[in-house]
């Protein structure tokens, strides 16, 4: 079964040296027709500067952070409000052009890439705050706002929106492909965060999940929409509007680094502190290759050993009595002394560093590129399958530093390959097809964040039932007849 | 528009009262052959003592606990295990007869009902706990397990499943209308504690919404298929497995009681606790004529104004902090000193008269029946909502004493009416019209948790956009393309 990198074509056409300009010509002249007529149409509805075709623009939009080769689209729309985003889809409907939503281009999965053609959805230029209800917990926003743009807006409220993907993600892109982070521990995905969406389906029609400015905090109204175009990759709408919980900032937060003698012993201690009813916020794995990583790329010196970065938020008193329990649990594990950051400053230089992991990992081959693996289990799995990928990785020649959000089972090799040693694409393809397989096996996921995109449509197949499968796919039959929004994706 | 309590026939023929033989004669007649050789059928497959038609049975299982007129079903079936559901579900999609899943018979706006005739799918045999994980916080049940009798099952263990409806609902009933109750501002609804479920389709198909045996904490594989079955009342499937999140019992956990001077002091003082971050595990709002009631009927003796119950759960150090932040505020609101439940036997006592609230409204006026009203709206617009609806009240002359989970906006007027009382039937369908219609209107909806079933099918119109309710029935088709599944409901 092929699967990974090998499905992407990696080894064919890496990364970067793909022209973009062949492939497209050749898309263009095949449905020439079509296509300029609806760029013609576009031009009418959104003027020149709201369309390009123009290649730079093309293959900016055709790919993502991830190793999955850039596919440009044939056209790129900058719609400024949802109205101008139905007119640009009725065409695309119209034309039966694919539509790929398109928010800050930051996702891992490859779920821009324009693998049939069509026209990508920029929706960078929809970014204002549309309606903050602080005494209610609530904001609705465009989609080119991202979580940065939001949590700064935010600032003089005492209100925070917590998922936290690392990159600066735009909020509408982080519901798409049901998000989360390091935050979710506590504050959950976006699963759990949006409250109502609207989306432009496929036919241009407008939607609102919940109901055109519904935002209470539970509702039994009928079928549960937002969640299921939360996680939809783009594959049934484009999201044109969210409303999302919020949080009031905690009165402190403090954050610290423990080291273990072993993988175990942090993830023991992981499963302790959960047990024992501490609502820590962020709890963080890092191997000791990750470890590693992260001191050369930012000057630190933690030692290179299994590692767990912590974050406690509540009241003074209650982060003393967190901090209280956790320090006797990571102790009666072997864990170190816990290393501090109180201070803003301190803590956004340790927090830095975990999210600089993926340019950590990058670092240590210079000129290669990254693939993040995805698997979630069982947390009381993860010492098992951590400790049988460490060893996978060793066996095979293969640096894939470890990070992972522990207190939810997830955790990620960041894979450094060289994309031009097609023996080294293909041992990296089989590892993770059988890490994917490994968690499989302990009643997990092949994705707990990153969604399914390009690359894991095969383990998607062998992780759900095929009647599951086929449901589906009639739900993706009835959304999207012509099969035009993001087609190759999840699917 | 016809709505609430018109729409359900209660004044033609009012709960009780109604002869079901007649009616089931008649559709019997109807489709005799069809009906025939499928009850046949299902005794080839469940044995004499696994169907029944007696009328008593029949009855039994032809209503809830709310005034929606009995509508029995033709035949109910009681299968022992997912094989035999899906094998009498394949009869019923050969013979086109409509499947209406039973759990405990416990909910609120009738979706039990065979509007339609058709076969009951009592799940009640189906009562095994299956997979019990403690060190990964879940379980997985069959549909015939109750909320007690999961956390009877848990006592050991120090975990416990804490959404709480007040009924001791089947926990795939509570998923099935996406229940919730006086914990869910603190651990969530169903739609946040369902990790997983199997579900036999009208076509007998068995699927699993996150695969067969899964169970990560989170997941980006494919649509959100669990979240769609939560909440679906039926009409898409059989819930016939569930799998929970569950969560460590609290160290200590401590009720109280507080009165205050008006309605909105006792929002106002909810408010400012959920704003302060006291992560308050109820809170829950009862007006002045509830508390009058429960008094009456608990042999208690609380001040008859409106007044808040609150539950406190953490460490005893938590506590303590949660209890002075909250009483601060309380003070400072007007409200009286707390009265004190700390022992488990006071607690449940205290909790009880909340939970009884239902039967002390009844007590009111012995020989009426109840109608639970459900809106929920953002916070920040309560006591404006809960005000002008005791104003309403009054100005009807109707009781319907409030009883709320005012940590997430979402109130009942529990409607306590005379059938037989033409006049009366139609003012209080009139008044619950009208307060869905001052919920809807300040960004709200008509139902916070006991879900659409019969009565609400025209306001859900109200609520949701045409195009969005296109999309339900959209769904609703491909996953049930003959309408057998709970037909008549949500849609």
């Amino acid at each position: 079964m092929s699967s990974g990198l090998l499905r992407l074509g990696l080894q064919l056409c890496p990364a970067r040296r793909v022209s973009c300009h062949g492939a497209w010509r050749k898309h263009y002249s095949a449905q020439s027709g079509a296509l300029e007529k609806a760029i013609a149409a576009f031009r009418s509805v959104s003027g020149d500067d709201g369309v390009s075709t123009g290649s730079a623009v093309r293959e900016q939009h055709g790919r993502d952070e991830s190793v999955h080769r850039c596919r440009p689209p044939d056209a790129v729309v900058f719609p400024r409000c949802v109205e101008e985003v139905s007119a640009l889809a009725k065409i695309c409907h119209q034309h039966r052009l694919p539509i790929i939503p398109f928010g800050t281009g930051t996702g891992l999965e490859g779920g821009v890439g324009a693998v049939k053609g069509g026209v990508c959805f920029s929706l960078r230029k929809m970014d204002q705050v549309l309606d903050l209800h602080p005494e209610d917990f609530d904001v609705t926003v465009e989609p080119g706002v991202t979580r940065k743009a939001l949590n700064a807006y935010l600032r003089d409220t005492g209100l925070w929106f917590p998922v936290d993907p690392g990159a600066d993600a735009s909020l509408c892109g982080m519901a798409a492909t049901s998000a989360s982070g390091t935050n979710a521990v506590r504050y959950g995905t976006m699963r759990e965060n949006v409250l109502n969406l609207e989306v432009v389906l496929a036919d241009g029609k407008i939607i609102h999940t919940a109901g055109k400015g519904r935002r209470p905090r539970k509702t039994a109204a009928g079928y549960n929409l937002t969640n299921l175009f939360v996680g939809s990759e783009g594959t049934l709408g484009i999201l044109t509007k969210t409303t999302l919980r919020l949080y009031g900032i905690p009165e402190s937060m403090v954050s610290a680094v423990c080291s273990f003698p072993s993988v175990q012993a942090a993830v023991d201690s992981t499963v302790q502190v959960l047990q024992s009813g501490v609502p820590i916020a962020r709890i963080e794995f890092l191997d000791d290759v990750m470890i590693g990583a992260c001191n050369h790329f930012n000057s630190l010196s933690y030692p290179v050993l299994p590692t767990l970065f912590l974050e406690f938020h509540g009241s003074s008193r209650s982060l003393e009595e967190q901090v209280n329990v956790t320090e006797e649990i990571t102790r009666e594990n072997g864990g170190s002394d816990f290393a501090w950051a109180e201070d803003e400053e301190t803590r956004s230089r340790l927090w830095k560093a975990r999210h600089d992991a993926w340019y950590a990992a990058l670092a240590l081959r210079p000129g290669c590129k990254a693939y993040a693996t995805d698997v979630c289990v069982p947390i009381s799995r993860l010492p098992q399958v951590i400790v049988e990928t460490k060893e996978d990785l060793i066996r095979n020649n293969l640096i894939g530093p470890i990070a992972g959000h522990v207190g939810d089972g997830n955790f990620h090799c960041i894979m450094v390959l060289n994309p031009d040693d097609p023996d080294e694409v293909q041992r990296v393809h089989e590892f993770t097809d059988r890490l994917a397989r490994r968690a499989l096996s302990v009643d997990g996921t092949c994705t707990g964040e990153h969604g399914v995109g390009l690359g894991k449509r095969n383990l998607l197949q062998e992780e759900l039932c095929p009647h599951t499968m086929e449901v589906m796919q009639g739900i993706k039959a009835t959304l999207d007849p012509n099969n035009i929004m993001n087609p190759g994706k999840i699917l």
